[in-house]
């Protein structure tokens, strides 16, 4: 039966540099080249031509769920990841465990805080009564980084984040977007009692006493509510497993219904496991209609300008987690959910390579799998949810529109 | 004038076979070849990239009429096709004569009756009040294929087929798809109604006394609401003609409001007149804006898995029809519905060659028309009813968005 492995490798588009070179036209990769070489290639936006993806909405549209009506706010989706029990109705938010001093924010990770002793913090918070009938729950995840839940009645996520994203400014105060919004108000009121008592519960604890950065504040984000959603078996028929070691990917494919396979190993750097990651998923296979594996490092070191790591990173894939998909026997599509220009540091809207290799895909003429090769290849500029109908085609899933 | 020739054949696009080739590739086919050449190409999904088109709502799109707007079911595409007069508000049904035993539906086909034959029984069935002021009227049309339209006030199409599409299960009854929907309710009693009286009139009837599988049961599915649309002429300008065999290309063409052009030994099969076909689409051409011509064999080969036959009917079609076609001196366009690969025995979600010639066409660089030269094309991916807006600015027939 036809299956499909799906590569994403986060922001491996990139922009030619003085000499004309991308970090995956300099990569050493014989094994994408040739599946480029045998498939059909081409562009992948994975929102809209020239949009800037972000990492949560993008991963909604190539796992078929159009973000414009499935995005519940990136908060649900860590939470999700972090395998946080959300219930309908929760409003979810991504939080950090940070030092304010003097009602600014001095450090929005808190010195890099470990993730064992911000567990040591995480328990002076992890549930509070807010009045009200609502109810926060904090849980640390990683590092400084952490979920925080409002549960209650008639809460919405319609309200401005207490983490601004910047150091050295006052630390603010969340406000109703509409401040005739009742609910709005209400949320914005509990997480502003929320922060206020984090504040006083932590600046007694005695872990803070020899910390030059104290823990001192919880700062959140993303606001969403979340609510559950057609699962993918449901509506496209096709049962999908994720492996990915980001929380975020691992949430948005936990909140289509697709299963999270744990990886030992896979953590979403540079140093993941790509051998462990390869795997699992020809393991997953055997259970699955398609298997989604996400590597990471290719976006982080875009974000930290660097051009030589992407491209070894790059190469890497290639040699440590291509040939074990290759004995999968089934088809194979790499792709980028966008663009990460190293000159730039951050997404861009430029398309991503994209490559489809199986058995009977129409082979064109390119020949190299990089943004120059893909952009001459027969698939053309392929947007938003499109890549997913044309998985489910290739894979013999597709269900016919009309008679 | 500017006009246009649209030659759809169905289903021609396909998947490289274990050496590489598709029917259309391997076809001997130096007219097309030369269009190809002298002209641009691409490739065309007609609903969406890598969603499955069933035949009904890719000819609406073909024909610029959105299907996620226009579509009305299978049953009123039919009916128009067999110039059964319907009426807004009337519920149609693609219908069969068959053969039930015990309740168990025997012989979706009543052993494939003939259309003499099915003309006879049809006879005791034709048109039956219903109470409720519902009337049913069956007329047949070719074989064991027939029309059942249910006329009468507060209808809905909202019910399940009586029709399971299967053989050797019970003969379902309809139901509402929603059990609170009255119109729906009504129908589907209606329906069943009509289902008990056929078996107990057919039953009767002495020319069942000497067959094997008596015709003893009506079963349908396809349920639409006819409604009058703005017709083509009202909307884009243009009056076009279809030239087709088959009886749903003839409904979904009437539909959009273009004439029908009778052609004798136009046949829907391989043994189709493919000389009278060209001859007529030359005669239709001085009295129309453009012609669009069906030819459904390639489609039917592709389900019956039958590669050189496809192969041969697409040589046939550029021998027989193709010179013809060219003495129309106009521009043609080329393509399919949709791809029906051989091996998949079914319709898929690839998308089909391309091909746009005429005097004043861009010429790119590809040489053939098929799969692999299309997808090197300067049109690119053309999508759903883009190509009938290509068309209309091919003939000069464009409306200016804007001013």
């Amino acid at each position: 039966m036809a299956k499909a492995i799906v590569l994403v490798m986060d922001g491996v588009g990139d922009l030619p540099d003085a000499k004309g070179y991308t970090p995956l036209s300099a990569a050493l990769k014989p094994n994408m080249d040739r599946l480029a070489e045998e498939g059909s290639t081409g562009l992948f936006s994975s929102i809209g031509r020239g949009i800037v993806p972000g990492s949560d909405t993008s991963h909604l549209n190539i796992l078929g769920y159009e973000y414009e009506r499935y995005y519940p706010g990136r908060g649900p989706l860590e939470a999700l990841g972090a395998k946080f029990p959300l219930k309908d109705g929760d409003i979810a938010f991504r939080a950090n465990l940070a030092t304010v001093d003097n009602g600014k924010i001095w450090d929005r990770r808190a010195g890099r805080i470990t993730t064992e002793e911000a567990r040591v913090f995480a328990k002076y918070v992890q549930k509070m009564p807010l009045g009200n009938g609502v109810e926060a729950i904090f849980q640390p995840t990683v590092e400084h980084r952490g979920i925080l839940v409002l549960r209650g009645k008639n809460l919405s996520p319609s309200i401005t984040p207490t983490d601004p994203h910047a150091s050295s400014v006052p630390l603010p105060k969340s406000l109703p977007l509409d401040p005739k919004d009742k609910a709005a108000k209400r949320t914005a009121e509990s997480l502003n009692k929320f922060t206020k008592m984090c504040m006083q519960k932590l600046e007694k604890a005695r872990e803070n006493r020899e910390r030059k950065r104290p823990v001192n504040a919880i700062i959140a984000r993303g606001a969403g509510t979340y609510s559950q959603i057609e699962p993918m078996f449901q509506r496209f028929g096709v049962r999908g497993a994720c492996i990915a070691g980001g929380a975020l990917y691992r949430g948005v494919a936990a909140y289509v219904g697709m299963d999270i396979i744990e990886v030992k190993g896979a953590t979403g750097t540079f140093e993941t496991d790509l051998k462990a990651k390869g795997k699992a998923a020809l393991q997953a296979l055997w259970s699955h209609d398609f298997v989604f594996v996400h590597v990471k490092a290719t976006d982080s070191f875009s974000h930290d300008g660097k051009f030589d790591e992407k491209k070894n990173f790059i190469a890497k894939v290639d040699k440590e987690l291509m040939p074990t998909l290759l004995r999968g026997n089934c088809h194979i599509i790499i792709t980028g959910d966008h663009s990460s220009p190293v000159k730039r540091r951050a997404h861009s809207g430029d398309p991503a390579p994209l490559l489809i290799w199986g058995p009977d895909v129409r082979r064109d003429q390119s020949r190299k799998f990089d943004e120059f090769a893909c952009g001459e290849g027969s698939l053309g500029n392929v947007r938003g949810t499109e890549l997913f109908h044309i998985m489910l085609n290739l894979i013999e899933k597709q269900k016919m529109c009309g008679t």
